[in-house]
């Protein structure tokens, strides 16, 4: 198999993906308003990073990325209903997200709500209906069980759920992450590990799979609250640290900002560690692990 | 088969489905408020009727309707987050429903709209989870996907999107029926659709039941509205007719209280019909549709 970059190859898997999301909305014989605010959020941008996982681990594979098309929409329609449902006023109340008006405030809060059950309906019946030729039943059944436990109670809901709960109060490591493991690492984890059961992975595959999912994951997050860290820093002016009066938990705060530092070289370590161990050609999520540590934004 | 009276089966059955709500949630591993959350709209009560009715047509093709429970627990997870999304306040603000505080009176709104989503995602992981040595993974997968159908913008959501829309405006007939039939209408199709499914109905069997559902629905809906307007005359003690302010628009309203009754009628004729030309032995199908007809709440 042909090494390819990285860059070309998520543009390419980018591109062919906002395609699709839109394709597949479009096609829904639905009122307007609904299509329109789905619509809305799956193209408010992003790094698109779960579906190039995905992607990068059929790759690993040696199989073919595009057979895998729908079950990356379906992972992405997941992940934006779960933005849409977060910046609701009764949650984050946000009322930006990348520079755009939040989806309930250019089309109201009952509609961003009902865009969000939708998003999350439509991608069961989505990544039910991957290639027929390629899937068994079974596999795609198999995907339709792990990514309700990624996206539910037991995962990102779950998660979501307890990031609320622990928003008022100072956290110990291990309640900050169970918050991230659920709240990001779970889906994080499916779109690798459905790469995985789409491929056929043997038992051992899925475990190093996963494992890598799992370290990416918090890698991400530490990666995030470091940056938040920094960020503020250079706005607000003022030494990290000295910033008392935000209780929200983070790694910097908890860690210090070296220690941090050095947590997430730890997950890095071990995200590429368990790589190694599934003897897969896995140069594509390689490079993914190291833009998720070095990323700016 | 041994005939039974619809109203044995409902309570066995009923309480079979009561149970096994409660212990789906109960087993999963979550922060206790989600659960709670959950359990609390789950068990708020209702008359069952997609179950039952799921139920029923297992039992029209001499199945053992115990081996439906998990779909038959899906499906009235799906109407119950619908109820609860239904009641926000930014939907129709709704503080009671059956004389008990709403989801998110109770919980807030926060925890009401991730518990709303916590059961429409786990639906999906229920439903393919039904016994593997009954149904196959080919079964399961078309179960999903229809269930998705029948709840998403092509289904209920988007016979949401079309009531809020009209709300404020007089509606045709047709504009009502479309309303009814997706927001009311496709999940309880389904519930009867999912039966034949499951059964392995053939091709006939199950564009009549089909039939038999949209049919069941539409007279559902209408006695509705009959019951509202009766309702309303005895409490407010006016002439039925009178109230022009109310602009929800209604089958009453649209074809006088004589003709909505007419209208029910020829609905519950064409339900049957299509019932008897099934086959089957439908008379707890046929039971459930009297019920319809004549219940007065």
């Amino acid at each position: 198999m042909e090494t390819r970059a990285l860059e070309t190859f998520a543009q390419e898997y980018k591109q062919l993906l906002e395609d699709e999301l839109r394709r597949l909305v479009e096609k829904l014989k639905a009122p307007p308003i609904i299509k329109e605010s789905m619509i809305y959020s799956l193209e408010a941008g992003g790094k698109r990073i779960r579906p190039l996982l995905l992607f990068a681990t059929l790759d690993a594979f040696g199989m073919n990325p595009k057979k895998g098309l729908l079950a990356a929409a379906a992972i992405e329609m997941i992940h934006t209903y779960s933005l849409i449902h977060d910046d609701l006023p009764s949650m984050d109340n946000d009322d930006l997200r990348r520079g755009k008006p939040t989806n309930h405030k250019v089309f109201g809060d009952a509609i961003a709500i009902l865009a969000g059950d939708a998003l999350l309906t439509y991608s069961f019946e989505v990544i039910s209906q991957l290639p027929t030729d390629v899937f068994s039943a079974d596999t795609k059944l198999k995907l339709v069980i792990e990514m309700a436990k990624a996206a539910g109670t037991e995962g990102m809901v779950g998660g979501q759920v307890a990031d609320m709960e622990g928003e008022a109060k100072s956290l110990t490591l291990q309640e900050l992450e169970y918050i991230h493991i659920h709240k990001t690492g779970k889906l994080l984890g499916f779109s690798v590990l459905a790469g995985g059961i789409m491929a056929g992975a043997n038992q051992e595959q899925l475990h190093n799979l996963s494992g890598f999912a799992h370290h990416l994951g918090l890698a991400f997050q530490i990666q995030d609250d470091i940056l938040d860290l920094v960020g503020n820093e250079e706005i607000i002016g003022k030494p990290v640290g000295s910033d008392t009066t935000n209780l929200k938990s983070t790694y910097p705060q908890l860690l210090t900002l070296e220690g941090a530092r050095t947590a997430l070289e730890d997950q890095i370590t071990s995200a590429k560690e368990n790589l190694e161990r599934t003897g897969l050609n896995t140069q594509l999520l390689s490079e993914i692990t190291d833009l998720v540590a070095s990323r700016d934004h």
